[in-house]
């Protein structure tokens, strides 16, 4: 696909339900559509307010009621008994620049139908299940606007206040508040109180397409470590400044960035991955040396020691930088997680049901971050994945067949009326 | 003086026109002028405006006609016999965005006390000069927020068109049109004929300081090769996707960038100048493999076969970072020039002159452009250099002592009288 424009979903293929799916995700993915294929819609942003409003609207077709939190999280709720705890059920809606379709996108809308077929068995069958259902469009999981990503679920489950995420500024100088309340996305409280959770999301990978997996069971997150690091040079005029004398905070920088990779690489088989996404120099003109360049670096593996080896080697490269390009690096913020595990009764449960329906299914780790690496750490969680065509992801040639994504769709609808049925509760 | 404040300009230790100088330099300082001693006033901003009226009303109010060409450089003429070219002196009162004092306002403003002196000596004496004379504020010296730099004197020369001038955007996507509107800098015409140029302006280096010299006779400018590339990479997941599926363009720039210093230091002595000072990132966010960064890198050098070298090894270096970031390098803009000699004639008249003060003097090469690079290449052009304390420059610590920033106006002054009345004419 890396190279070709990406296939439309193609309902006609499909029946019922699983059509009508599809048609809304090919309704979904026009919001903020770009011109090859994918979509731009960062947290907040007109598009963003735009495709919220949409699905606010889709939610109370289907009978939901929709509010949303103090941190602008998207609630839809299904109240079957007044006062019981929700099993909550989605991803995010939010995008990066130039992003492809199912990134987020393609969870929330999973949860919704799941949530509707549900909704449907249970008029129908008029049993109550044990908790009530919420379907959530979690706000800015991406963070490429506003910093940090999964801010959403990060106010929801405490680990971030509410006063510092609503007074984040992107690089325009808008806050969070502001751009919730121009994309009328503003609500109050702190949203449904979760018993349990569930997300689906695309691989973002490519081990699930090679090895013929339609069902990822996330039984884990790999580590990471997060920093956002402060190069101090000294502003001198390009042309005319011996070499001696210059204090390239740019210089600094990319030996930093390159020291990142030699870091991944010195580890076998892709066990350590770093990165830098994000770089921004001062005063940024062409014939002044750079005096100050702030960066994000990341590095991860599913292996604590190895990330504690690589930190170290980081640690070593920083002061050996500062030493041959004759600058200050400044950590001035950081951000690390461990290996923590999904609750393995919900791995056992996700297991289970996939088994019953047939599919192809394995244990898989997330190399990336998700609202529900978040919520597990407060109620039972279940993390799915869908296989991604040839691993691309953030790319507007992100893919995943109209196949896998309703087989997707059957697995989560098991999953949540599981939950919803109490299956994990402690007998 | 780069840890401290830079003092202020002491008019009460000077006296009569050197005072006065001192004192409009000191008002000045004041337009766009920062926490820390230096100016923000980019070409064609608001401060950039305020500075343009104030000039305009100090010309007129000794006697000069003002006007604005159509690329904006501002004139203050002194027409002494109708039809006669003019001797055309100045410099550039644009700065980059956190820069000193000295850089270009220096020359602007010495250039204005010099024309008023002469037009009070040919008022008293009743003389009348072979030549009329010419004050200039070039448009857009820097280049930091509109590119190419020297962009007003590259359109007075004709080395840049008019229409490409007007057309470009700053990052805003302003036009160099709607800015020079904004800051009433728009005119008509193509400004008065030049016969001869001089400009006075801070070294920049540190050569002058060290060697206790007062005025540097600029003999030649330094050869440079000015490139700018594009480095294309692939959108991809920063935590997801593996390292061997990597397209990173910012590895590939920093790889770039850390080369550029390699080949600097590759050459003893200072010999070959290299830097990197502006680079973008896209999409430059955090959990983005960035699919694409701009950048403009410059090799410098007093030697052309030297330069030759260098960029020899640049490209080499390209194809070699191309396969190992694997990614693509294109280069969509080259501005190069050669090493050109100022007229020996002015040489030797402002080394006459200097002697005739008993002022300590000696050839300098320029490893900056000035707007008098252009200008040398249509008319004879004398230009002079005052020292900068620890050669400091683009920086707000960028200084020059009061002393010898009178003793540069005083060699200025004789060096204009002599161009006005002839001196370098054929005989």
């Amino acid at each position: 696909m890396s190279n070709g424009a990406v296939p439309e979903t193609d309902p006609s293929e499909f029946e019922g339900a699983d059509a009508s799916f599809l048609k809304d995700f090919a309704t979904l993915s026009t919001f903020g559509a770009t011109d090859r294929g994918g979509v731009d819609r960062q947290a907040g942003s007109e598009a963003d307010g735009d495709q919220r409003a949409w699905f606010s609207q889709l939610l109370m077709e289907n009978g939901f009621t929709v509010s949303f939190d103090q941190i602008g999280n998207q609630f839809g709720m299904l109240d079957l008994e007044a006062g019981k705890p929700y099993v909550v059920v989605g991803s995010h809606l939010d995008s990066q620049p130039t992003a492809g379709r199912y990134d987020g996108a393609y969870g929330v809308l999973a949860a919704a139908h799941a949530a509707f077929r549900l909704a449907a068995e249970w008029q129908t069958s008029g049993n109550t299940p044990r908790y009530n259902l919420a379907v959530v469009n979690w706000f800015n999981e991406e963070g490429s606007r506003f910093k940090p990503s999964m801010m959403g679920s990060s106010v929801y489950t405490g680990k971030m206040t509410l006063d510092s995420a609503l007074t984040t500024t992107d690089p325009a100088g808008i806050t969070v508040r502001e751009a919730l309340v121009s994309s009328n996305a503003l609500g109050d409280g702190t949203g449904p109180q979760a018993a349990y959770c569930a997300e689906i999301h695309i691989e973002q990978g490519r081990s699930m397409e090679r090895d013929g997996i339609a069902i990822g069971v996330v039984d884990s997150n790999w580590a990471a470590n997060k920093y956002e690091f402060v190069v101090h040079g000294e502003q001198a005029h390009t042309g005319s400044t011996v070499i001696a004398d210059r204090h390239d905070a740019l210089l600094g920088a990319s030996l930093l960035v390159v020291a990142a990779r030699e870091i991944a690489d010195h580890f076998p088989d892709g066990a350590v991955h770093t990165s830098v996404g994000q770089l921004d120099v001062y005063p940024n003109s062409p014939v002044v040396v750079p005096s100050r360049v702030n960066l994000l670096l990341d590095l991860r593996s599913a292996n604590e020691a190895l990330l504690r080896e690589a930190d170290r080697m980081l640690h070593e490269r920083l002061e050996q930088i500062e030493r041959s390009a004759r600058v200050k690096i400044e950590k001035v913020g950081s951000h690390c997680w461990p290996v923590t595990p999904y609750q393995p009764e919900g791995v056992a449960l996700a297991e289970k049901i996939a088994a019953n329906r047939g599919i192809t299914h394995a244990r898989v780790k997330t190399l990336a971050g998700h609202d529900s690496t978040n919520m597990k750490d407060i109620v039972p969680t279940v993390m799915l994945f869908v296989p991604s065509v040839e691993g691309i992801s953030h790319n507007e040639h992100e893919y995943t067949t109209d196949q896998d994504i309703v087989t997707g769709l059957h697995v989560l609808t098991d999953v949540v009326r599981s939950l919803c049925e109490g299956e994990l509760d402690p007998s």
